[in-house]
């Protein structure tokens, strides 16, 4: 059986945001046993799972992430659309643009310490829509 | 219900490939909703989606990852399949060796920008086998 | 139909781990097509496909990663749990918390060198949790 539902989130600056309950809000009546897939329909932000308590870890995810993966680095030729632009699909693609998580008892089985993160790459990256499919 | 199709690729020269045209040609009927799954049989490939207009995209995706993960670096000890190896496997597992796409309507449900990379790391890397299997 | 289990892994040390046959042995019975996901339920430790044959390989990764992602950088200001637990959050997501496997007559389809990597990324990780959903 398959559930399925489109989102459009509210405009996030650049960063690391924990959505958790904010999917939440949105999934369909979850199974017993199943799975849902979460996959944002862009590719210049991303979605993860980690740490939901110290918000220093979305920090650091920013510092460092900039770092390994610079705006404007002399290498890109694709610099047309700003200099933060490359970076930002080179990042969509070492993060990546969708999540699988088990549901187990009609919850989504995540570990304590496991939150969903939504990933701005951008500088103004707009609207961005979500798809979520729960399959059980 | 599943479907599955194993299918060969072309010969790719090393670099990031739009395969988006190539997948759609060799999927089964998709369902009103469900999931497709491509994943790739190598550990010196890899699957990934990206910006599917501008060519100077996959040209820098080349570009920055060998910056990233360069071929031949000092701290490699599994150097007998020469120096494109190891940084091979190193970018299979960065990247991701398959990705899940939503199928709503009787198709991939992507953004406008999002097409299928397939990323071969090897200089020459031969036949490469993708297994497709949709869920609904 | 779904399938569902989860298992408490034994202790592994800081590194990169195979473990297909731990899978294979907890794997309900397989069906003659569907899908397995793997999820570990933490944010300090991951899951890869990679070669399964040189064990130089695995030694590779935790020398490249630990290069790329370093321990203690000046970057980080999450450091209150140790120079390795804000490079380990980072690996995590780059490296992803799981991975989906076609399953195909009754087996899991993976190519002739892809093995499943479990990757601890702290320096005392402790028991980990996996949740594996077999789906058909």
């Amino acid at each position: 059986m398959i559930q399925q539902v489109e989102i459009i989130l509210p405009n996030f600056r650049r960063g690391y945001h924990l959505i958790t309950s904010l999917i939440e809000g949105n999934l369909p009546s979850l199974p017993k046993q199943g799975v849902v897939h979460i996959f944002v329909k862009h590719t210049s932000a991303g979605i993860t799972l980690n740490e939901n308590a110290d918000p220093s870890v979305r920090v650091d995810f920013e510092g460092f992430l900039n770092k390994m993966i610079p705006d404007g680095d002399p290498v890109y030729i694709h610099t047309l659309e700003g200099g933060d632009d490359m970076p930002a699909h080179l990042k969509s693609s070492v993060i990546g643009q969708s999540v699988t998580i088990p549901v187990t008892n009609h919850r989504l089985n995540l570990g304590t310490w496991q939150g969903v993160y939504f990933c701005e790459f951008r500088d103004f990256g707009g609207k961005r829509r979500i798809v979520i499919t729960v399959y059980s």
